[in-house]
């Protein structure tokens, strides 16, 4: 069976997501989805001196979660995926330091948790790891040092800013094993219409998930109705609203089925969020937490997994530019075959 | 055939790679390599208005460069894989927007050139994508004001610091074609041995690259001897004779064969580069204007290009960490097949 089917990728012998885990912190924990993570971490430091040392002892924690869940000892792995938002991945590089398992470091921004799933099925459906693991990390206190203000500064967000995530997911594949399966993924391709605000990713990353979601429908000749969920993340309140309509205008309507895990991930109004939830660990942890044991259960028997990742940098944007989005998609099915893919 | 060999990887059908590309700035330029390059650009600001923009444009100029050697338009590429030094990787993300180019950031820091052709031949041979490429850049400038201080404050540098190649390498993958093919691939491990001096790169990278040889060698029964050459990059003069040290207590001699990017970029006394060059687009550049040719007509028969990242930022230096280090191996070969591997 041919791989490629136009610019989108199926996978005839799919690999099985055998462990997932996900841990966030309390603010998360306080949301919709808190009943649904496997930690909620009452110390925003994490027992850890630094910001970034927390969110290090973050990811470290939630990938020995999802190993421990698989059953495996670290050494087997053959390959483990990561990224985050900080500068130079430092949170990814200073995690998984200790665990010696072969590592490539991704960059996706907040599509990381998808980039690392598709990256890491292909490496195992093509016989190149029989184990592999992706993780990802984003905490609210180093991406906003990173990103916008000093957290002592006090500064007011605006209306469309997103609020970053203090999360993680991670999740452990094996060539054989249960479901959920990765049936075919989608490499996104950047998509920049023109975004300069920093504080409106929704409206940067919109145009990337549409773009990844309209070309899988097409390559693979299925209907939003062929999937029990369409998720997307984290777009938010306005990049929700975006992403529909940016597919409308192509005759496709996600709405039945879409979600978006920024939307998921608070109470706007409760806690004061604003456009929603954002940061690498968004879309990670609702991935591990929430929809992943739905898929496992069979209570959702196929979803698309769209991850989306503005790729900025205070300074490119400080130099004028425009924001860059992108979108990684993963095709997570309940059945390993069943004709339609 | 079994492709996983230890934990190594072996490609039983080897992707051809090409064509490839470099583009490299004036100092670069006079160095010892000068000749080999595709292009020697006299304006450090590549025509752009900000130093993060002239590397943007490198990048771009260098990958359109070897997708003209190749004779494909860029709509028939199905991944090019990417990364850079600087936040967010944005020299990368903004260089690639125009291309529409489905698009894997990586963050591999000055290993990347090695992560992108392992992930791309990986892409390839596993029947994912036809054809692949990879880039990756860096800028003497961009990364003094990342890294260290403002070009302006005019720091002094210590005896072990490296100079940050302003240097680019492209290259494009297909499943069949001519030499140079790869042949193997190792993943690396994080290694860090407690070096806490970011003007000591080299000492901090030495250890990775000398695992990921041992790794190989050990995997595939091959010796030092069964290569044309083992090129790390970029170790840099003090780098150079730890990997050589660490190798040789295990038995392992490869200074017969062994030549480092970081060493071979300049003329340390008559630049005065100190402990030599570093930077993506050194080991990028010199694997695609140097190594590659030589290869492709067979002086090379067999090299193992093991590529080393310092996976560092600023401020986890600042808060007092150690300097991870990562190297990531490829096998590139003149020959398809000769049953050593």
């Amino acid at each position: 069976m041919e791989k490629r089917i136009g610019s989108s990728i199926r996978l005839p012998h799919p690999p099985s997501i055998r462990s997932f885990a996900s841990i966030v912190g309390q603010k998360e924990g306080d949301g919709p989805l808190g009943h649904c993570f496997d930690r909620i971490e009452l110390r925003d430091d994490f027992g850890e001196k630094t910001w970034e040392k927390a969110e290090s002892r973050l990811q470290c924690e939630t990938l020995q979660l999802a190993l421990r869940k698989s059953g495996f000892d670290a050494a087997v792995l053959d390959c483990v995926l990561a990224g985050d938002l900080i500068n130079q991945c430092t949170s990814s590089s200073f995690a998984l330091r200790e665990f010696g398992i072969p590592f490539l470091g991704l960059y996706g921004a907040c599509s990381t948790m998808a980039e690392g799933l598709l990256t890491g099925s292909l490496l195992v459906e093509g016989g190149f790891c029989k184990r592999a693991a992706a993780v990802t990390s984003s905490h609210f206190s180093t991406a906003e040092r990173q990103f916008r203000f000093p957290l002592s500064y006090g500064g007011q967000r605006t209306p469309t800013s997103q609020w970053t995530c203090t999360a993680s997911g991670a999740l452990v594949l094996t060539e054989s094993g249960g479901p959920p399966y990765v049936r075919g993924v989608c490499i996104g391709r950047i998509q920049d219409l023109g975004i300069t605000d920093a504080n409106n990713m929704g409206a940067a990353m919109a145009p990337a998930a549409a773009d990844t979601i309209a070309r899988y429908l097409s390559d693979t000749g299925t209907q939003p109705s062929d999937y029990d969920a369409i998720v997307t993340g984290d777009l938010g309140n306005i990049g929700t609203k975006l992403v529909r309509m940016l597919l409308q205008q192509e005759g496709i309507d996600i709405a039945p089925q879409h979600q978006d895990c920024g939307a998921m991930m608070f109470d706007a109004d409760a806690q004061d969020t604003h456009a929603g939830g954002s940061g690498c660990g968004c879309a990670g942890s609702i991935l591990c937490g929430h929809f992943l044991p739905q898929v496992q259960q069979g209570s959702i028997r196929r979803m698309l997994f769209a991850a989306t990742g503005a790729l900025l940098s205070p300074m490119i944007v400080q130099q004028g530019e425009s924001i860059p989005g992108i979108s990684h998609l993963v095709d997570i099915s309940f059945a390993k075959e069943d004709g339609t893919c």
